[in-house]
Parts: C-alpha cells; structure tokens; sequence
C-alpha cells in the first residue's frame, strides 16, 4: 500500500489571495503542528456541509449560528483536541478564538469559520490558544501558501498528509481546484472524523458552491468507510477566492459547470480514497461497484452493507475469497434483493453470475487478486438501474491496536 | 472472561418424549460430532422466527415452504456447512434429507425442520449424510438426551457448548425450559449465525409458543451484537412438548402465561449473553442500557449504536475510559439526541450529568471498571419512558486473527 500513487501529496500551484499559516503551540504534541489559519485577502464565497451528528461539537454549533453565512475571511483548523461535549465552556472558548480572531483582522466574526479535530471531551488549551494567535499572524507573510503544512497540521492519527490538485480549462482560462483534508479512523459514511477543505479561483456564487459541494460529496465523502463510526466534529468546506480579475469575468454556463463539476468529483474522489488509504491499520483499498439496483440509494445501501461489514474487511486482510461473506452482506441489507440474480466479480474473475457459482469457478485467480494493494468487487443486482461505488479498506489488528491505544 | 459463570452449562432435568442423537459424519472435521437428529415421540408444537437476510439458505426456504407449520416430528442440525447460496442444488439437497428423514421415521415431510450452520457457499457433502442417517437413527436410545452433546454437534467457532435451564412453577405443576444455542461471530441484531433451540413440557399452543418466542427475542437474541453482520441461516425455534399427561391439562391462564414468559425471557436471555460471551476473540461482555428515550425502538437504536462502534469496542478491549467515542456513538444513532441532556455512567461511576462532565469525575475509577470482565454502561437520554438494554463483547485483535483466517 505505500508509496502508491493515491498517497502522492499533489504538486500545487498556488491561488493568488490565499494565506497560510501553521503553528505548534503544543496542543497535539511537541514535536507537530497543530494549528492552521487560512486568510482571503478578499472575503472568499464558501459553502460547508456539516456532521449530522446529534452531539456536533461547540464549532460546530457555531457554524451553524453563523448559517453558514457564506462569506469567508478566515478558517482556523486546530488538531489534537476536538473541543467536542466541552458543554458552554467548550463553545465559550469557540467564541474566545472567533473574537480574538475578529480583533487581529478586523473583520466581522461572522466571516470566521472554526474547525477542531482529535480526542473527544476535553477543554482546548484556550490561554494558549489565544496568546498564539498574534504570533501566527504576524509571522504571516503575504504568499505563503505551503499546503503541505496545512495538511500536516489538520492530521491526527493520519499517517500522511493528504492534498490533491486538479486543473481546469473553462473557455479560454485556466482554473485551480486545490483540496487538502485529513481522516483515517471514525470514518462512515455522512463524513466522520474528516475535514475536508477545497479552494478554488474559479469565481462561484455561493449557491453554485453549495450545489456543487453537496453533489461531490455523495460521490466522494459520503461513499467511503474505515468503521462506520460517525464523528462530533466532520466538515467539508468549499471556498470560491475572490479578486478584482475574478469580478469582471463573465458568469459560467451551464455546461461550463458541469464540466467544472466533473473536476471536482475527481478532486474530491481523489482525497476520499486518500482517507481510506490510510483508514487505520489498513493495508487494501477495497473498491465495491453496486450495479443493477431498483435505484442509485439501494445501490449504496447494498455497496455500504459490504463495505461496512467486519467479516468481508476481515476476510480480505486475510486474502481469503471468502465471497460467502460478501452474499451475506448483500443479504443484510434493507435493499430489494433477489438472490437469484446476483452477480458478483472480485477483480476480472467471475464468481457468481445469475445466483450461481460460475462454472468454472477458480478460486486461486481470486486469491491472487486479493493479495494485491487494490482489491475491486463488482455486485450486479439485476433488478435495475441504480449505480454506487464505494471505498473502503480492510480490518486489521493493527486497527485494534490503534484504536485500543489512542490516547495512551 | 473464560469460567465465568455465564458459561457453565446448565443442569438440566430432560423432559419426556425427546430423543437426542448426535454424530461425527465428517462435515466439520474429523474430531467432531457435526449433525445432532432430534426426535419427539409426539409431535410437538413448534413456533420458529427465521433470518431476516435476503440471501437465505435452501434449508431457510424449505421452512419458509412448509409456512413453520406448527407441528414438528424431527429437528435435524448440522453444522460446518451452512448450505448456504447453494442454489438449486442446495435446495434438493435439502430436499433429499427431509425425504429420507420423512422414510425412516415414517412422518408427515412437513414436520421435519432442517437447520444448518458454518461456512458459505459449498455444498454439502450429500451422499455422507444421507448414508449416516439410518445409521444415526437405529443407535437411538428411547431416553437419550445429551444436551451437551447436543449442544457441541451444532457449534461452528463456538469455544464452548451453550446452554441453559429453567424450571418454572404455574399452579402445582412444575413445567422445564431447556435452551441450547451457538454462536459466536457474524452476530448482529436480528440474530445472525446463531441458532437457539428451546423446548418445554409446558404445554402451549402453537400460537402461543410463537407469540412468547417473538417477546422473548426481542429481549434477548435480538439485542445482542457482535459484529454487527446477520446470517444467512439464523433461526429460534420453540418446542412444546405433547404427552398424554400434557393433553390433560387445563390451559394456562393469561397470568400464568405471563409468569412462563418471564422465566423464558430469563432463559433466553442468559442463552443470548453466551453467545456475546463467546464473541469471536471477545474479552469482555458490555451490557449497554439505554433508558430515557422517546420510546423503546429509540432506546434500542441508540444501545445498538453503542454496541456496534468499533471505537467503542476497541477503547474497552484497551482498558481506555474514552467516553468521547460513546458521546460520538450516540450523536450518530437516529433516535432523538438532546446532547444538553446525556447522562452516563459507566460501571457505578456518573461521568456525564445533564450533558456535562460530572464534576469530580474520577478517571481512575471507570479504568478500573474498565478492567473487569464485565463492563455496565449506563445512558439516560432524558426524553422520555423508552427503555432498552443489550449486550455486546469488545473487539480484540483475535476476532481479527479469527476471521482472517477462517477457512485456512
């Protein structure tokens, strides 16, 4: 699995009017970063989706008094403390940090857009917090941009960090698509324990960005799975930069969004399996294809039942093509099914076709194909048109090991 | 974990009118008794709840068939071959024992329940079964009732024979409940790879025995999880036994049904902890109990939520007192969740009051908590009356060394 392709950190041209800075103010652990501090030189358009978790974090629910208001100055990301069920001092020191932050850029604090992540139930370190923000901004410098410290500093037990590129030609002009985001354990689908962050200088509306984020995440975000946990603090924000050049150009088409739109499902595919990659103790990307659904819900539902399930992950860490386990997951799921019209491929190899073991049927094709890094299961359900794809990545006792020693 | 008291085997009184073989025919391997044959020398009343999963066994479709059709001559059991997404083959396979079966015995075929248990996909090794069969039934004894024979013919990767007895006291008769099941992996709500036989000499009707089976599992089969994964095969049956003596007796009345039903809830209740407590690779049993929710299903939901979170089940396999992963376990459950107003506590320990950290909450003491064989959570929603309590194992890296290497 290291070193594959999907681990790249994308080579990244920068976006004119974007700040960034890092810090360690030892939140995390001495020796990491653990604050990030995005500036737009002009207020950018940004849309966010948040967790729907019902015990979201104070930031979280100072993004959603805010409404997501649309305009952004700035984002701070901390790492290492999710500030999640800190009750009112928890959302107090939320409203420190934005105040604080207010101050430094004079700007309105409704602009400001806050993001934690790491252990559950703990008070930040605010007086550390609050006396580092001086010194992170002043130590800014107009045209720093190093987004892998970004994506350093966002990461908890992630083994990499994690950033993609994308360009785009929209009539005669060229466009960035820049993403970066972190996650690798509490990862379900509807995000979890992720954040995602993605700049453009493609100038979107609002609206535009909010459309095209939800679209992208039900392809990306919401289709991967490490655990099935859901996390307190998930985020995925969309940022549209804008500049003098950005206003004078002509709104986009609709085609030209469209086209737009395919970039950036690829962009935030690409981070998505980024996640998955490093998913705890993984060591496969599984890829599961769900055809021939009544609809594209069943589809996923069908996709996630397998993705989700402990004896398909353990099976495949074990290289075992146990595809007995992949029928029983299929089974379980609340989707309309008729078992005798499954088929199944797990890499180029046939398995079941019409609700039958295909003649022929060779398992050790099969067992090669699983000891490969990138293990791709195809179900067709033959009762319609519904498509998903889904990612997801093995079950390992080194998951154990993470997970029963996390803050040890 | 390992001889705690949840896993003696019962005692047990036999009942008249039961006969028990078992053997070793060679499906599972060759040091064990893999097909247990039970007969009764009356037919017996018979209610049974099967899988929910769509992709079903043949033997699941042939009770399906005979619509569980009330009167039962013959249990026949094997285990090591789930004959499971077999096809047609399967199912004539199924046929072909319940033909045989239906010869020897000279019964009606739609009294005869097939059950079949272990891996996937292949088929059963046919011509061995239906050559053991007359073998098994002439080495009949008129009064054998090993139980724990029994018991271990019908284990897959059960480390241990389950088993429980009740007596119960309506009137001035005294009536038994026997209840053998396994189980141990693919476990999840709605049974899953377990099967869970009871018989009684109480005498009830057909209705009756499939009314109090259904309440008896909700309490019990159906709230336990391992993994979260169903079965293809699960089934529960009840039995009540005839008799001449049994034919006699006036019926019981609606308290002293009442009565029976919570001794057989008792029952299946320890019946359903033995299999958490044989969780593949488990350490642990949890009994999460959720009260304060808007009503029993959302209670439920939110227990089940608990008991399914791998982050959970790993920060108990380690000892780790991460409250913060049953906060992020509850938020993603879809029951209403005020967070304002969460309790929790863990073993006799109030860490979360009113949705803050309690004051004076002592790690240490739900560490130690943490370190018993038996872990308590406690959670009040304070929403309303919904109430529910179910049981799960923590999850260690041998389920991982289990599963991975299942059929190697």
């Amino acid at each position: 699995m290291k070193k594959k392709i999907t681990q790249v950190f994308s080579k990244i041209k920068p976006i004119k009017g974007i700040n960034i800075n890092t810090a360690n103010i030892g939140i995390k652990s001495k020796a990491k970063e653990d604050v990030a501090l995005v500036s737009f030189k002009e207020l950018a358009n940004v849309a966010t989706v948040l967790t729907k978790s019902k015990t979201y974090a104070p930031n979280i629910k100072w993004l959603k008094n805010i409404k997501n208001n649309g305009k952004a100055k700035l984002l701070f990301v901390n790492s290492g403390n999710a500030n999640a069920y800190t009750g009112k001092q928890g959302y107090q020191n939320v409203l420190k940090i934005v105040n604080e932050l207010a101050k430094i850029f004079k700007c309105s604090k409704e602009n400001i857009l806050v993001s934690s992540t790491g252990v559950i139930g703990e008070q930040l370190p605010i007086t550390k917090i609050i006396n580092s923000l001086p010194l992170i901004t002043t130590k800014k410098n107009k045209n720093n941009q190093d987004w892998s410290s970004f994506a350093k500093a966002i990461t908890t037990t992630d083994t990499f960090p994690k950033g993609s590129y994308k360009q785009t030609t929209i009539g005669n002009h060229k466009y960035n698509i820049i993403g970066i985001c972190k996650g690798s354990g509490m990862i379900a689908p509807n995000m979890a324990t992720m954040l995602a962050f993605i700049f453009t200088d493609a100038n979107l509306s609002i609206s535009q960005l909010s459309k095209m984020l939800k679209h992208s995440l039900e392809k990306s975000f919401n289709n991967i799975s490490v655990d099935g946990d859901t996390s307190t603090n998930d985020m995925v924000s969309m940022f549209s930069i804008n500049s003098k050049k950005s206003n004078k150009e002509k709104p986009f088409t609709m085609k030209q969004l469209k086209k737009f739109q395919v970039d950036l499902d690829c962009l935030s595919i690409d981070l998505a399996k980024k996640i998955v990659i490093d998913g705890e103790g993984a060591k496969k990307l599984i890829e599961i294809e769900v055809r021939g659904a009544k609809n594209d819900k069943e589809a996923k539902n069908v996709a996630l039942s397998i993705a989700n399930s402990l004896l398909v992950k353990t099976a495949i860490a074990g290289e075992d093509a146990n595809w007995g386990r992949i029928i029983m997951a299929i089974g379980k799921s609340s989707s309309n099914i008729n078992q005798n019209k499954i088929s199944i491929k797990i890499g180029k190899n046939h398995v079941i076709k019409n609700g039958e073991i295909k003649k022929n049927y060779n398992e050790s094709l099969v067992t090669n194909h699983l000891k490969k890094n990138e293990v791709f299961i195809y179900i067709d359900l033959h009762l319609g048109k519904g498509l998903s794809k889904v990612w997801t990545c093995d079950l390992t006792k080194k998951y154990i090991e993470i997970n029963a020693d996390y803050r040890s």
